[in-house]
């Protein structure tokens, strides 16, 4: 607790790591690229996913479970999509161990091979859409809108604790309509779902768009996704909705009868966000002093700290403490007091500062005589004393006023780090500066992974805002019709 | 639809089946006895979920995430725990696949073979406890209480949708406590937080007991369980919470400073329930029509169907359907209101009656010009004709009718079918024709495994409730101051 962090300046990533293991996030497991949730962290997850559950739910979304297995051919059954995910996958060969005879331990039972492997899922498209198949007959059977809570595996080489983890938690949903339109439209607006959910709760802010060909989901047809600016100056993709066609519904040989009796092929969407939001949100709003979180999605938006010595002070001001905090829950304003007598304010104060708790209340016994209550701001890490009486209003508003301000200042953030570009030799200078780069490009992807190759930068997106200008691209000189946004990424 | 299910007494298996796939619970995939869990079946386990999670939170324990892998050497680092569940787990080999260079499509590359195998968790005792050893220095680190909510695989050879499948969704709790008296409290505590929830919500009587050693958790010095009986007279247990002695931390090495400066091995429990629930819930009160639910668990309480001919009549029943909806929903009971006009009332009265809704109100042209309402209960299968006036209140009050008379009912069950055997011949008789028999054992796995063996009957608990007297054993003739509760089981 003592040690303080390192900075972003010095080792942006060394400060990273810090924050997940200092304010108790998570932290690496002995299985090689697989994390522990802590409960701190995961109560900040439980709060995405309640949310996110929620708005699933208001727009007709149901959930269910698919299994976490899936067989070998499945994953060949769609041409894209196998070369997506074959490369990175768990494979299980056997369904049983053994002590070996020569008493070397537990080992692999060879005669309990599989005849066919399990892919441990990386994605859910394949036995979702073998599973659609009985269940879609008619036009009556459509549309089907599920979302599944799980686990998937993708054997990564290189991991960071929540942006970057071999198994990590998601939503994915998955949906079937009778018509090509229909299926956009779900997609855009699943999209549309994850920007308003970064928004208004993460604080976080994104831009909506396009991927290119080559950063497409692999099976889809369109790709949509978020992207939101880290404070090192690095782009992080924060959620993808793709419109799959009929895609799946080939490879899974999955039709409906029409009202006028033709059979056709399903149009499909999926979409779905992961615990890297966690990373994405840690970057976005923390600083050097810790881990800073909008009231929103803090596991406890309040912390009370009493100041006191011996029983007698800390009776006196628990009794005035448990008030406040009964006035701010019946606001569902969420409170810990920490009346533990083991550690010192300071150290509480330190502590939660690096947990980033929006609030911390403090008060002693000096506050009980003047009727006030110290309280500091995680955000702007101000202090101010205030009368007590209808402290529940003042903070409900302070709440507020955290969050928007979380907000308004990720977005000058990145409003400052967005950035045109007009000649190659700008483009190379913008990029290796770090931030968002609105640049002309020629649309191929020839192109694209020359710029990749050459900068390290990707096309994030094309802006679904993006307006139609005259332009040349900046690497083949090629015409073109717009600026598409390039960042280096997570 | 139209299909009439099987009858319990004609082949209680296949309508167990039957209602499973019938109601849209669940059903297999295309992965050798892994299920998909269909929405109607999901939504009843999220109303589990949610409870048992209040459950556990209202009681101190926060939720965490720990990985689904397990490296083989963890499993068998515990004696006991590596034989119960090395026998039947998913191994995970290699980490990557490839095309085949003959074109036969998809192999394993064998050039990514694991160092080390990994197991997907059969349950997460031990890389738990590998994490704990770092989280644990000192008396201050104590207790810690988790749960988490996950998928584990036990490679089962035959499966039953729900009651036994290869992966299934369950919590599982780990505690890690300074005390041996903690622990034990702990364990006691969470066995009465399962038998309150099978009680108040699944509607279930349960039998709280200690297993034999032979029915005990591979790795665990008690284990407490909860039986319930079903409606063939076979027992099913519910959930299990284990007292772990010091097994894991000396497995793990996990010690702890007292305040005295002493070093030593921390207490554990662990406990859990699954979607093996869904099974007890499903087969405790359905009959032959179908599903039964209490309306505690029910993903909707109230269905309300209109009775009309044409638009007309629709849109006049639908405004008296949609403020009776409105006004139920304001008391928190949920309503789903089907005005599809794809299907019959008759249609739609069997589809709900299969699924188990609680209540079914029926509304008609008629009713609006006698200001009545029709009410079918699911439970008793009475119709009754209402004055509309304060359904709410009625329905309010029927639906805690309801979940109160599905308990008695299920009491009286198995009262009826709860025995004392007094004689090895009474004893076998009695295990034949299905129920709960107490009789007086010796004491010994021994002669547990006879009985076993000349039976197939086991010994479910020793009931935390059983009466001392003296007997002896029905099968050595040995002495025995209690009886213990037998049954076959699944």
């Amino acid at each position: 607790m003592a040690k303080k962090l390192t900075s972003r300046e010095k080792d942006y990533s060394q400060w990273y790591n810090e924050i997940v293991q200092g304010a108790d996030l998570a932290e690496n497991s002995g299985v090689r690229g697989c994390m522990v949730i802590k409960p701190y962290g995961f109560a900040i997850w439980e709060k995405m996913q309640a949310e996110l559950d929620r708005m699933f739910k208001a727009t007709g979304h149901v959930n269910a479970y698919f299994p976490l297995f899936i067989p070998k051919s499945y994953l060949s059954k769609e041409a894209a999509h196998v070369e997506g995910f074959a490369k990175e996958c768990a494979v299980v060969t056997h369904y049983r161990l053994k002590n070996a005879e020569d008493g070397r331990g537990l080992i692999v039972d060879p005669t309990a091979k599989l005849e066919e492997e399990l892919i441990v899922r990386p994605t859910s498209e394949t036995i979702i859409w073998d599973t659609y198949r009985k269940w879609i007959q008619s036009y009556r059977d459509l549309p089907i809108l599920i979302n599944q809570w799980a686990n998937v595996v993708r054997w990564e080489m290189r991991t960071r604790l929540f942006l970057r983890t071999t198994e990590f938690l998601w939503q994915e949903g998955h949906t079937a309509h009778a018509t090509k339109k229909e299926a956009v439209e779900e997609t855009e607006q699943m999209i549309d779902i994850y920007a308003d959910f970064a928004k208004n709760f993460m604080a976080m802010p994104v831009v909506q768009g396009l991927k290119s060909v080559n950063e497409r989901f692999a099976g889809a047809e369109e790709t949509y996704c978020i992207e939101a600016l880290m404070q090192d100056g690095k782009a992080l993709q924060a959620g993808t909705s793709h419109f799959l066609g009929q895609n799946f519904a080939k490879a899974f040989d999955v039709k409906f009868a029409t009202k006028e009796g033709k059979k056709e092929y399903v149009w499909a969407s999926s979409w779905g966000v992961s615990t890297r939001l966690m990373g994405a949100l840690i970057m976005t709003h923390s600083d050097d002093n810790g881990l800073v979180l909008p009231p929103k999605l803090a596991p406890f938006q309040v912390v009370i700290v009493p100041i006191y010595k011996g029983d007698e002070q800390l009776n006196a001001v628990s009794r005035v403490a448990n008030k406040v905090k009964k006035a701010l829950e019946e606001k569902n304003i969420s409170v810990k007091f920490d009346n533990r007598d083991t550690h010192k304010p300071g150290w509480k104060f330190a502590e939660y500062e690096l947990k980033g708790v929006p609030l911390r209340l403090a008060l002693g016994t000096r506050d009980l005589e003047n009727g006030t209550i110290e309280v500091a701001r995680r955000d702007t890490l101000e202090k101010e004393t205030y009368q007590i009486i209808d402290i529940e209003n003042k903070i409900e508003h302070l709440l507020e006023n955290i969050q928007d301000n979380l907000y308004k200042k990720a977005l000058t953030y990145r409003e400052e780090r967005t950035y045109k570009a007009d000649s190659k030799a700008e483009f190379i200078k913008l990029i290796e500066k770090g931030g968002f780069v609105y640049a002309h490009w020629d649309g191929t992807s020839e192109t694209e992974e020359l710029i990749k190759k050459e900068t390290k930068a990707t096309i994030r997106c094309i802006p679904l805002d993006v307006k139609m200008e005259n332009g040349v691209c900046l690497f083949s000189g090629k015409l073109s019709d717009k600026r598409v946004l390039f960042a280096k990424a997570y």
